[in-house]
């Protein structure tokens, strides 16, 4: 066993697969977002983010940016410890209370990524209930599919949104047998919704748990930005609620929202959550803040919509393949992972505009993407340029324009 | 099956075994430390933080605070997206390369914490060897067992330490099957440390991976603060590094440092690294601040050797049962559960003094204790309280005083 020679003939392979990734480096700038900075080793340029989940553009917001900078004079910029030795801070406890209200729940749980309360949040509750089954829309994102896999509990896999499948599934197991559907509310890379009433009216019926991951919805939807369950008036029926404090709140973080007795039950056995070091205080007041305007304010969320449905409208005008969705997110889909590469390197180098390609495995093979997220800061002026710098390179990709289009 | 009951049982079960946890809140005050005010439903008061793992103070350092504050300024509070899709900022790349400047490695590659980091570097890089043996050291930390664990490779657990019993296991495996030996630094409860040199030696013999945990070490020990390694002359033998940003640096994230194909080999495979929102730039900004000072300043980490040889000093002298050890880890054993938790009880409300119990499973039972960690700004005249304190609890639990100590 050559250690080195395995490593680079990995990297070697990563080239030839064309899946050796280069980031792009951006210097934000709070005062001009969503323009951005980006650095490359030959120089800076200008350009314009099209592609942040920072989707209300609340990490720029004053009252966030206010509350990072007060807590972090007050208190400095780390949490000094796990949640039990040390590291419950005023501002984290604050934050848990402000998340358990905004979704009408008794308690909230913070961890230190949506990623994380997912992932253990999902095997700590199957592995408490005695031979659960887990059942999981196959379109779940891979923080909970890990959550599924570590639980070590038996999974069911339904088409996505399948109700009929999910209801065979759920016939199956039986109402004795502990069983919770795991599911999200917005799906990211579609920007389609789950059926979210149907989905408890079928666990009420056989007696299921709910978890949703609302981590492409809080803040968004619902008159509080509670997400797609407040939307649609069914947080009440869910019985856990996941999100993350880094998209639409703006911050980093994540966490579970439920009954006391569920986030005890997380808070005293989540391995993910006891052994590692709790938020800084002053991230988790910048997410407070967030949360907290975001529960009082409707501008946001207004101004997004309005920007949204206008990007919708002037990309499906120029003929673009946008897919149709009822929400904040705009894919147009191209359909093979080295034009979306190529399109997303045109649209940087010759037009300033920032949309990374969205390939296998994220999306199936075949529906390689754009995916476009317009946030209350996309000028009108500037979905005019993002719309025709697509067409350009439209053009000189030899895509077609006007085709005929699939919905979501 | 009733949900309900179900996890009102697990609550009722987790009070009747004493296992449900209040945690302390605590309101920090850069200006103050390592005083802070505790909160209660019923009022706040005083306390002295005595269990922290900020053990240099670098979350309070004017440093770090001005990093956080300026890019927060600059930046905002929140990434935006994962590494690949625009959360790669500036400041996270600058932070990287301090890192691999850290520990003379050529890469960094920086997590959300120091947990996830150990979990997804373990899992993915055995994954990725064929066949690979995991030789891991019993007392590693549950982030480590869990990264073992996700690998799905084939595991060994040798005795704490123990050299012959490695050598046993590696021999067993032969010079040409991938093997990786998993191990601490610094064992953060005993405060013991491992041979580093000796794992490396037996690494050479038997060509394995060294994978080490410096998560209590970095910042801390070596010229630069490189930790351990760095102490002993051993950076350049080990292939991995693995620590945090939230205890010697004082702010939050995880990283590895090795070989650029080792780590394009976990940037491009881990999981836990790319379905997650990187760390928002004005925490990146704050990390590269506290590292790049430590390198810079012996300062703080002659200051905390002070303060903690002369915890020890005091502490031993008045009779306590300190747990002899290298390092900055002072361990106060007690020897039961119910009597280390009326110790801590004590120190909080009669003394004002917080140090959380430390029980079993996060130490074998029969070795209870309190783990105490003094800073740079714990005083002489803190350190005197908190020896007049513990005696006085000693005394109120009937506790021994000049009992005969075993070594760690
Ligand atoms: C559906 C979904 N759940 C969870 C996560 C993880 O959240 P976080 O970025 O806070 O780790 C993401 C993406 O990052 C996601 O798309
Ligand atoms: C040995 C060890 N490794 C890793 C971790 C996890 O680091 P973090 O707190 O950054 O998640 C800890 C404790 O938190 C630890 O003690």
């Amino acid at each position: 066993m050559d250690y080195d020679h395995f490593f680079n003939a990995a990297l070697d392979t990563l080239h030839q697969e064309r899946r050796y990734r280069v980031f792009v480096t951006l210097e934000k700038d709070a005062a001009r977002f969503p323009h951005a900075t980006r650095q490359t080793p030959t120089g800076t340029s200008d350009v314009v983010i099209w592609c942040s989940n920072d989707y209300l553009g609340m990490s720029m917001h004053p009252d966030t940016i206010g509350a990072m900078v007060d807590t972090a004079r007050q208190m400095g910029v780390g949490a000094g410890g796990t949640r039990n030795i040390s590291g419950t801070s005023g501002p984290i406890v604050a934050l848990e209370r402000a998340l358990a209200d905004l979704h009408r729940k008794e308690s909230a749980l913070v961890f230190t990524s949506g990623y994380v309360s997912n992932e253990t949040g999902i095997a700590t509750l199957a592995k408490l209930l005695p031979d659960c089954l887990l059942l999981s829309d196959e379109w779940n994102h891979n923080s909970m599919i890990q959550g599924v896999r570590r639980s070590g509990a038996e999974k069911a896999v339904f088409r996505h949104n399948d109700l009929e499948h999910l209801e065979d599934l759920l016939k199956a197991a039986g109402r004795e047998r502990p069983k919770m559907i795991v599911f999200e509310s917005v799906y990211s890379m579609d920007g389609d919704v789950s059926p979210i009433h149907a989905v408890c009216d079928l666990a009420d019926k056989y007696n299921a748990l709910t978890y949703i991951d609302e981590v492409h919805a809080v803040g968004i939807y619902g008159e509080r930005g509670g997400g797609y369950s407040e939307e649609v008036g069914a947080q009440d029926r869910l019985d856990i609620i996941e999100a993350t404090l880094a998209k639409g709140f703006g911050c980093i973080g994540g966490y579970l929202a439920a009954k006391s007795s569920i986030i005890d039950a997380v808070r005293s056995n989540a391995h993910g959550f006891i052994f590692t070091t709790a938020l800084p205080p002053a991230v988790a007041a910048a997410a407070a803040a967030s949360v907290t305007h975001l529960m009082n304010s409707n501008t946001e969320r207004l101004a997004q919509r309005k920007q949204v449905q206008r990007t919708k409208e002037v990309l499906v005008k120029a003929g673009l393949p946008v897919r149709k969705n009822p929400t904040h997110i705009v894919p147009v889909i191209i359909g093979d992972a080295e034009r979306t590469k190529l399109a997303s390197d045109l649209l940087l180098d010759d037009h300033g505009i920032y949309v990374q390609p969205i390939n296998y495995p994220t999306v199936p093979r075949g529906t390689e993407r754009l995916r476009i997220t317009p946030t209350p800061f996309h000028s009108d002026e500037l979905i005019d340029q993002l719309a025709d710098a697509l067409v350009a390179v439209w053009g000189k990709l030899g895509l077609p324009l006007h085709a005929p289009q699939e919905d979501a």
